[in-house]
């Protein structure tokens, strides 16, 4: 347990974080308009480093949308995520009759790397 | 259903996989070292271009691992994954007692994009 609570400490350094949404495949584009509205306040913050929202090809795939950001640190994250602004819309989300959406937010650190990443969109 | 099978259709160019995995928090390390040597056999293939996975930093996180990775086409991708040794190696993951996997690949392309992606690991 020890070394759980060590794993799951703040890191000071830059973080990479992943949501998965589970999201009905009739409901993708009007949550894609609602999250690049949220993207846009997010990415106005401090810390912000870059999102990138990637959706399934297939309508049948289990995981609709996923989105893979990287921020300064997780203190830049948490604070733009607190921000007046991000909650409304939070909250927008929560009271739209039209949108279930599941999300499953964490931080990661890469494990293993092979290649080099684009620094453009494939 | 025609938008959607064409959605569904072949990509010709260059696309992302993604796949989460669902993996008690136990058996990552075990995991990660299968992953590695899979990556490393993917990696030699024509067409790929770059992977990563990424690990949760709380064992309470519901998908652990994460890869996103990055190839010419689809094509390609599926001929490596076709191939003897990475069958073989998927063959030694099911019978495998000690790890219990649940993978959810599947292929995206990118809905929204903010920011540049690092380069280098974050």
């Amino acid at each position: 347990m020890a070394s759980a609570s060590e794993r799951a400490a703040p890191h000071d350094g830059p973080i990479t974080i992943i949501n998965v949404f589970e999201v009905p495949a009739g409901q993708v584009e009007r949550f894609t308009a609602w999250w690049r509205t949220r993207a846009h306040i997010m990415a106005a913050a401090p810390g912000f480093r870059d999102a990138r929202l990637h959706r399934a090809v297939s309508p049948q795939a289990r995981f609709q949308l996923v989105n893979v950001a990287h921020w300064d640190s997780k203190a830049a994250h948490d604070e733009a995520s607190g921000s007046a602004a991000a909650q409304d819309l939070l909250r927008a989300l929560r009271e739209d009759p039209h949108l279930r959406v599941l999300a499953n937010p964490a931080t990661y650190e890469i494990a293993v790397e092979l290649g080099e990443p684009p620094a453009t969109k494939p």
